[in-house]
């Protein structure tokens, strides 16, 4: 039996580290680091941060992530990707876990919101070999309330939490956290719904604004276009609700 | 001005705590623990064993919190109830914290997410006195999906976070986790729907149930039945879901 150990690191911030994180990381004797190449230089330097705060002589192993095909099936592209995802680990275990021994990924966030790390982990071949271990990381979600000092949901009031991509295929739906939206789906909203945006949350780097949709819209789809050009990517995330009165 | 702190602490394991909770209740001059009565002994437990843990000489101080109206208008009642609240915390912060000093509470969970410390927070008289700081911790849907290593969203699907009563009120409407259950409204889901239950997650007592709801629904009820007797109260939570084909 060789422990995969799925460790959400939270946002960006190294002190979203948990306490259990940092033991789990200490406890695993290699960590694999995904290489995603410059464009996302200061996300690789957060996961240096935090071997280098936290470890001591820590054996780090990157590994190439390779891109997603482009496609027309969106399920058909993610499931290509997880299976060649899936062979990469299973060559990295093979290579540098001893039976018995532990190793541990490093997930952004959460390890259960919006991560394929887990599906990739299910996929390995002999999964019997396998003990698989997730330890639970601040989300983009907490990151986002915290910083504008705002309750997720209104009082006993559902939230949904999409995809930009579910936006604008279905609609908003009721109060909605948004992820993963490349295509700022949040312009075609009703303007009169509340918007409350982050970006790089965590980090010195974070941005936020909050108001009527109808408000501020213009200044966030600015904020973020030469946030991005700055940096070369964007991690963001918004809360769109009904107005309290 | 005075600094409000309110530090998610996660959901009973210690060891939830992120290196920034930690550093903002050192940091903060005065902790404020709220005093439930015996029932929920266990959990100030934890609270306790959180601040000998990490703190040195902490100044703690206990408040007993009110127990809420029942009343047919739920909305009137939860109002009222945060008006009492927001009374009390004015006044242990008038009495415990001096001038440009600062203090926390510590909250499980995180502070953004079905919790009313915020919202009490925001009534305080003169809110221009005061500055208040949220940090995130982990929440019991974490806590949740890391106990069944499993993954909160299907590839590229929405997840609701609604509440037993909503449930009752509204039905499912999608895969969801549902929180503040006291009423088991899962057991008028769907039969062929897949659940993900847990209970005192995070905790040397935790339990967790997972499968069809036909097949596990009874199993789940008379868990906790039996563990609500033994410990004299329970917080549970789960994921109602499409089974993946």
């Amino acid at each position: 039996m060789k422990t995969i150990i799925l460790v959400g690191i939270g946002t960006g911030n190294p002190e979203h580290l948990t306490v259990q994180a940092i033991n789990a990381l200490q406890r695993a004797g290699t960590l694999f680091i995904p290489d995603k190449g410059e464009d996302k230089a200061e996300l690789a330097q957060v996961r240096r941060e935090i071997c280098e705060r936290y470890l001591e002589q820590p054996t780090l192993v990157p590994y190439r992530v390779p891109t997603r095909r482009n496609g027309s099936d969106y399920g058909q592209t993610v499931a290509e990707w997880h299976a060649t995802l899936a062979g990469i680990f299973a060559e990295l275990i093979a290579t540098h876990v001893p039976d018995g021994g532990s190793c541990a990924f490093l997930v952004w966030g959460d390890p259960g919101l919006y991560d394929s790390t887990l599906r990739i982990v299910a996929q390995l071949p002999q999964p019997e070999t396998f003990h698989v271990e997730v330890i639970p990381g601040i989300t983009s979600i907490q990151a986002l309330t915290s910083a504008h000092a705002i309750a997720l949901n209104r009082i006993g009031e559902p939230v949904k939490i999409t995809t930009g991509r579910r936006l604008v295929e279905s609609g908003l739906g009721g109060d909605s956290v948004v992820m993963l939206d490349g295509q700022t789906a949040f312009i075609h909203a009703d303007p009169e719904l509340e918007i409350f945006w982050g970006a790089y949350l965590g980090t010195p780097d974070q941005l936020t604004i909050a108001g009527r949709l109808g408000d501020v819209r213009d200044t966030i789809v600015e904020t973020r276009r030469a946030a991005r050009a700055r940096h070369g990517w964007i991690m963001d995330i918004y809360l769109l609700r009904q107005r309290e009165p």
